[in-house]
């Protein structure tokens, strides 16, 4: 073995042993060789070694790091979902409120949370285009811009979905106080009393309290964690029950991150056209891919107007600033109409900081930094999920957002497990809470998007071993 | 007559004679004595005259101003409104969008808003609060606070209760993005598709979206522009229809201006409480009172939980920042749950920025202020009202608000008018916005809270033209 074959080997070693981290930055040329007594151009190799096996990247100017790749994947992925397709009344109980409320504690471990570590956005930043937003504000805009919104927000929206290759009517943009009434008000738009609403099984639980406050029956569609929903499935459905409408989550689907593939966007908008079934599609979590290029929306390739693109800045740079947007295509009059007598529209002061911010540049930058540390993140939690939690339990690995879901070994409950979970100071969301029959009692999704730190890695460990703690011991289980 | 009786006299035709307006002031001791070559002690004693006679007030420390009365109110004020009381299921015409749009051109001259003049609000203030408070805000808030918003708002808000002499639990108050978000919210916690719901007659327009959005039924109730709603009516109406809720404005009604009596209210609460009724009270206007005294809210009287009392900053302090709230009563764990899906919350800045504003103290003399200016505006545009509009005019005279409203001589067409007004760059509101059938057809709501002008006052001398324009001509109006 040479000189930097051995150095390299060893790197090797201290990363597999989690002396090393995802994320983590390598000792510079210079530390190397002095810490190694080697050359410089030994360190070159030894590293050049590494980033060909895929274990570590050179950022440019910044050195070296280590990439986001569990060591060990001795886990399945879970299973896709099988739920009756029969509409069904939504009767959301108390138990998802508490546990909502649960999710936000500060102290403990977040594990639960929908949100991302409040550390990873800008909000230095942010602050200053908010103060430069009101210096420049026009008294006036505070009544003229009540309904729209701010129309620089506008513009700056149009340019990012034309920098994805859409050119979009500003009157398409409907401006809303973050995604969930953006969503909602494109809901109120197509969907009546009564009607059925195509959703996910499991979907995130916002759709399901939604889909009860307008008496909506939901028809629950098979998904997986890998290509998302199943179309053999949906193309039965829109023939035999003729939904309203569908509510799906192409990229980073919550809680299971699946990614629909390009093809299947294609193939669903077709689907949905042909039936004439407008599609809600909510696209919080689309700019947080780990690939090198964007994941498009369904609505890139929608041609009639049916797709209604929702997302917001929530999950990227602001969830306080409460500012989202429809893109509603033929629905968008009607939607800006609804929210009239609603919203009326979000607050002026952050939708004109946010249209600062990104005017002045700095977005995409933080968004490349946030992708990264968030693939990074993820690879560090899946890691000690592989390698902490029992045997039989499966776990998913999304190509982006920031949730993992975990299938965990038939007897475990994840209601009881959330229970005991938080008696530790530690936050999970148990499957039930995205399922309008309370299904997936033996699923949880974990947030991956907080700081990585001895605490987190310990309360997986708690995790993991309250998961075992619940599986018979006297037989082996029966995966 | 003595040389200050003779003083007195002037200066009171010169008032009567629109030289000096409500809220100029008069000419400063000094300035006086000049003028007429009189001495100090006589122009104190003619300024102490027109004061007892109330033509006038003294500011102490800045002069005297002329005080708001019309001189010559020769319209009689609108008759109350006789709607039929059968339930009836809405369906906004596009008129009311296409109005409601065209209520917001900042060009023209906007009578038919719904907001006061800008520059009446303290947007220095307020900024330096945003900026002030943006520089305290934990990273943590914008996911703690996501729902149930900014806690230091929540405290200065059950403060302002307190100081009302009404004690309120803090679980009771749901911050909302400005007030129609809680109106709404109410709304869909008490009423299910199909249900009837009490409004007033003419009521508004946003309650008529909200219900027909809902699909529930209105029942319009007579409601006149002294006292409000007729309570016999609405008895008759809580016994043989059993409504899910009443929706009504106790405060400074939107379109009419009227104002319950506290025993009025008083008695509404018991009436409401007997049926087991809940009461949506839209009160944003409540801090606009021209007397001394705040009037109560209907909430005040409330022993049941029954009240939902819905109100916000958006009519005093900062349209734009979409800050609002209801004390929800039994309701609001309810309401606070149906905002987890709809709203989260409001943006943490501004909610931020306006609890920082509150403690920092100057909310209540810039309310202070503000209500003098909003009188005055009010008495300089009756006055107009009273000088040009034609015979068979009547119109409203609300002890506060910014709205007062004209019933014009029959023959006239409130639409028509809209927009003829329009074409010259006027804006006003037509009354049959303000009604689930349509009616009041030949009423308008004009907004007496931009900052009065010539601009203004020839807009006022253009409508009672373009009024008399529409009356037949050749025979004499029926009034």
């Amino acid at each position: 073995m040479t000189l930097y074959e051995s150095y390299a080997s060893d790197l090797s070693e201290a990363i597999a042993a989690g002396l090393f981290r995802p994320g983590d930055r390598l000792p510079s040329i210079r530390e190397a060789c002095r810490q190694r007594g080697i050359s410089p151009a030994t360190v070159f190799k030894a590293y050049y070694l590494l980033e060909a096996e895929g274990l570590i990247r050179a950022a440019p100017r910044s050195g070296y790091y280590v990439n986001a790749r569990p060591t060990d994947r001795r886990l399945l992925e879970p299973k896709p979902s099988r739920p009756k397709t029969a509409g069904i009344s939504i009767d959301t109980r108390d138990l998802v409120y508490d546990i909502h409320a649960s999710l936000k504690q500060r102290s403990g471990v977040p594990l639960g949370s929908p949100f991302i570590d409040p550390t990873f956005f800008p909000l230095d930043r942010l602050r200053q285009s908010l103060v430069a937003a009101m210096r420049r504000l026009d008294p006036w805009s505070s009544v003229v811009d009540l309904p729209p919104g701010n129309r620089a927000l506008k513009r700056q929206i149009l340019k990012r979905y034309l920098a994805h290759g859409m050119k979009l009517a500003e009157s398409e943009i409907v401006l809303t106080n973050g995604a969930m009434p953006a969503l909602d008000l494109c809901l109120a738009a197509v969907a009546k009393p009564g009607d059925s609403v195509v959703i996910e099984s499991p979907t995130f639980y916002v759709a399901l309290q939604a889909l009860q406050r307008r008496s909506l029956k939901a028809i629950e569609v098979a998904t997986d964690c890998g290509e998302g929903i199943d179309l053999g499935r949906l193309a039965e459905v829109l023939e035999k029950r003729r939904p309203a409408a569908c509510w799906l989550m192409t990229n980073f689907q919550n809680p299971l991150g699946s990614l629909m593939p390009d093809q299947k966007k294609r193939e669903l908008v077709a689907l949905l056209a042909q039936h004439e079934v407008p599609l809600i599609e909510d696209d919080v979590y689309g700019e947080l891919y780990q690939g090198d290029v964007a994941p498009p929306s369904a609505k890139s390739f929608d041609r009639h107007g049916l797709v209604m693109h929702c997302a917001s800045f929530s999950k990227t740079l602001a969830p306080g600033y409460r500012v989202g947007w429809t893109a509603a295509g033929g629905f968008a009059t009607q939607v800006e109409r609804l929210k009239l007598s609603t919203l009326l529209t979000g607050a002026i002061p952050t939708q004109a900081a946010i249209a600062t911010y990104l005017q002045d540049g700095g977005y995409d930058s933080h968004l490349r930094r946030l992708r990264r540390t968030l693939a990074d993140q993820q690879a560090v939690v899946v890691d000690a999920v592989h390698r902490y939690f029992p045997e039989g339990t499966r776990v998913s690995l999304p190509q982006g957002g920031y949730f993992i879901w975990l299938e965990l070994p038939e007897p475990v409950d994840a209601v009881e497990l959330f229970w005991a979970a938080s008696a530790q100071g530690i936050s999970i969301a148990p499957g039930p809470m995205f399922s309008a029959r309370g299904e997936f009692s033996h699923c949880i999704r974990l947030n991956t998007g907080q700081v990585w730190s001895r605490k987190v890695e310990d309360a997986i460990v708690k995790i993991a071993s309250l998961v075992a703690w619940q599986m018979p011991r006297s037989s082996p289980s029966p995966h």
